[in-house]
């Protein structure tokens, strides 16, 4: 059994890699960490764990941490991953990383979405934990950085189109609403049932969502050029999910038919990316719950645009659900395990 | 008194206008037809309006109807409507139409998206009702055509930048999302709420809703020249609400701060229209149960284009209350009248 | 005009009183103060008063306060209110008090689940503020004591069964539900979306919710003998609404039908108050965004119990509304004005 | 492997099985049968079985359904499931029959509360399936009645106080509340999600509901006497879920911590009822998605009556989770095998 570590447990992302953990039959969850609740069972702080998941919030040192486990989650915000993730590989440790912090392969463009990095010399080393394009780096790698959800959404969703250059990527448009569980689970007026419930709205709206850069370098990548995207992201007021609506201008006369067989094709082997038969597209509230990706195409012949639906939960196959999968690739578990199970409707 | 009736009051259209018309100083509520609740009182198709609206549903001819009332909401589906109507302009009535049968000025294009139109010699003669446009119009017609939900929120969010050609009309994509009292009180699986609480998707991907040729003739004629958009709905987890995000590329070298003034003047003397403050934008929870259009407005520098959100009440401004709205202005009444009311929130 | 001040508007029942008074003909709303938006349009802390209420946040002293308004709506926490009133009545203003502070006339009672009390004296003068039973009280004083949003749901509830001894007081179990809006609006962990939302449960089980004591004086009152009560609130994954489920023994032979004609007589004049007809019942979102209470009963035969239901919105009738009914009647207005829109639905 | 068919997959109880069956590592989901999707994939009618469960919907008779699986769910509506089940069992298959029709002992008491019975034959021999209170009769029978979703949450809450008689039975009230998915699936007005969303009500009141037979037979059978409730139904604005909240006189003088330790012990083994620890109690959220039952108690001094609140997934424990779990005993399988999962929160 390996014996595993969550790095900051008390959040929403904390919460479901226990909650997936706990089914997982080559795993022993061995510590949990929260400066918050230390000294609290896990199960007070979230009930649904209760009789699950039989463990102790603990506030610990590095040094405690390395005794206590041989694979972490960090599951804390950006910043403070920067200064955990190091000394845990040092001791010859394997991470996944949830936070943005080895995300940015260039430390100029994490610098100027973020702040000044003190461990950059990692960056190159971290896998973009995104499976269905890096799966053999990852399972090689000590080291994962795992991707942000709406990234998730649209690099799945934009991949094959962008890969075989039928859209043309300076058109790009990303329209993406997100459950409220993206926001965290910290205390602020914003996210109060009633300010989120019966509501929708834009926010940080004009380009300015810290996602942009990470999900340029992987379109860039893709698409062999340098991409550049205008992303919208919103607030709905459910608590799981993740809708992007993606839009660009043909670059060929591809047929509807042809990119359905495209993405078909594409995705036939990944247990976690499912495309809508044609004429029907993704829903969140078919995803929720689970590691899967839901992707819809249509052709709009009157504008000469396509539109791409990807659906995914965003603390599931945007979060915890893929850390597990890049785990299971890691450590040569099957990738599927602790994952299989269908989303949860109604 | 200004007697009204309400052909098709079950829907939520209905019941909606009536909470509306209970509280006009200048109306008289005289007669509700349906013919589904047919010799049940309103109040107990629909108990909020109890001790407030004190009428039978009737189920009536065209005869009885211009015997009961001097003014008429028809808030009855396409193709009905058409027929409806005719008669009672014969008789000297006044009549706003809900429906979406005289709103697409060309009946070609209208029989394009909907079906054959028997009454097509009063098109020319209808106003499109938004009143923002159409003021004088609306002031002196005896048939408005009331704007669709979606289409409200589209037009008056991009039509300052379109008369200004500010905003290049061949790049625009609308990504719109709507509550779901929008799909009407028909029972059907696909709005039942276990199917669609806690969930969101798309529908009608690629440019198949009938909302568009609407869309594109009122902003081809603000931007002088023909224009095709995309256009996405999507059904929110919410009963009330839209809130459309729009995209379009800058045809000027103007800085935010002149479009932002550019909309503060538009809509300066406007009672309904309210622009936020720069770097604020609209949310549907700021509208709710009222009258109001909120719209903001951002540029992305990255990309040159311009983002606009424009959030409405589907049933109040996008519906029931704009017809009100257009029924003050036909009768001489204070526009405002009854429509006043704050959104209420939460 | 009758100048209007509320102390402590940023809360939900701030914002829904601005919002009720926006549209009394007889009434200016002249100063809101709130300590942490001090300096801010109240219309930028609550953007659906954008155009429509006009006032910034002011952070003000007594003084100032007196200088600025001749009637005081008090929505400030208890504890903190019974500092603030007193001298507001010393120089000669009227205030309702939105807070317990003066709900309770035995000042031990309040002590024992509150605090020690500053202002003790002022409780006999103040009156309770349900018009329904205090109506002429409520226009002679100068000092109301605002109901709790339970207790109204429950009193108006109960009365007549109570004063008309058909239900044994000593059997009485009261099983009450509750919006959100009602946990106010601080940030905190357990009223954050994600916590509250596609959920249910109950809080301050087992006879420790402060709202008891208030029950109990008022329900003594009515049946004219002590009166002690099983009360249970839960909390709904709802902004607005209270539905109370009351449970009692019949005292007396009546008939079910008797028992409905009673409810139908006692409150046939009272605008607020309506009994549903014989077999429905009430509902929230039949009294959304309403000063309305609905009230059904109906007679178990198998167990001898009666089941009373009463709705209401927790902040309008259950604070704000009922509020502004006490106002109107202090100063001699319509006992209606500015309430009676019908409720929002959907 | 055991060939398993579920026989009307349709509905929300047919999903659920579907979803927890795809991860079961004995059993192998052979046939689905649906009148009206007879043709379609299941995965089309519920698309988040995608890649999950590949079964096309049939209309089978009873002959073709005994030669396509050895173990039968039947999730048929009740007087259906009366005529289905008996050639099943003639054919040696064995069945969990999730309606109603096995689970009222005294035929005539069913055909009080329902219609006449046409297999009362088969009553005697079926084994109410609720695993905590009569685990070995389910591993021996053939035919499973298995428990309404309100008497789960309620038997479970109440058996330990009623077999201990520290409760006295006379006076038991049962108010509980139930997401929307306990309405099934079909078409109408009111569940549509603008009835239901933003709202709460009670339904079935005054002893109408027809669980009560059920409820009473089993509290009964604990409490060793006629018991008769008082149960109150409503309707919850949340599909899954099911919060029982129980009151009842204190018939001993025991305290709360002694009851407390009852019921730890009582539910120790119980891999899937979790007593809450003193002083907080169930939340539906916790245990949404899975088999859990959750149970809290608290005495409340002031009256010397005892309140149990008891949680639990209507259509997991309430229905098809439980289901599973008789059909694992039924076959010898481990009981929690393909239930194990954490409830999923948020």
């Amino acid at each position: 059994m390996l014996k595993v570590g969550i790095i900051g447990a008390s959040g929403y992302t904390g919460v479901e890699l226990a909650r997936i953990l706990s089914t997982h039959p080559e795993v022993e969850l061995t510590v949990a960490t929260s400066r918050q609740y230390a000294g609290k069972p896990l199960s007070e702080v979230f009930p649904n764990l209760r009789k699950r998941v039989d463990l102790i919030c603990e506030n610990l040192g590095t040094e405690e941490l390395i005794e206590r486990a041989d694979f972490f989650f960090a599951a804390v915000p950006h910043k403070t991953a920067m200064d955990i993730v190091p000394p845990l590989l040092s001791a010859g440790k394997k991470v996944v990383d949830l936070s943005a912090d080895f995300r940015i392969r260039d430390a100029n463009v994490y610098e100027q979405w973020y702040q000044p990095h003190s461990s950059a010399e990692l960056i190159s080393e971290a896998v973009y934990g995104l499976p269905e394009l890096y799966r053999d780096q990852v399972r090689k790698t000590r080291l994962v950085a795992n991707p942000g959800c709406y990234p998730t959404s649209v690099i799945l969703g934009l991949a094959p189109l962008l890969r075989e250059k039928m859209i043309d990527p300076t058109t790009l448009i990303i329209d993406s609403k997100s459950g409220t569980s993206g926001a965290g689970r910290s205390a602020g007026v914003g996210t109060l049932f009633c300010e989120v419930a019966d509501g929708f709205r834009a926010y940080k709206v004009g380009g300015s969502h810290r996602h942009i850069p990470e999900i340029e370098q992987e379109l860039s990548a893709l698409a062999g050029e340098k991409v550049t995207v205008s992303f919208t992201p919103h607030l709905l007021p459910i608590s799981r999910g993740i809708l992007s609506t993606m839009y660009g201008s043909m670059s060929s006369t591809v047929s509807e038919q042809e990119i359905q067989q495209l993405y078909e094709k594409t995705y036939e082997e990944e247990p976690f990316v499912r495309v809508c038969p044609p004429g029907t597209f993704p829903a969140t509230q078919y995803v929720r719950g689970s590691n899967c990706c839901d992707i819809g195409i249509k052709v709009d012949s009157r504008t000469g645009r396509i539109i791409v639906l990807a659906a995914i939960d965003n603390i599931a196959k945007g979060a915890s659900g893929q850390a597990v999968q890049n785990m299971n690739l890691m450590n040569g578990f099957a990738e599927t395990s602790a994952l299989l199970g269908a989303p949860f409707f109604p």
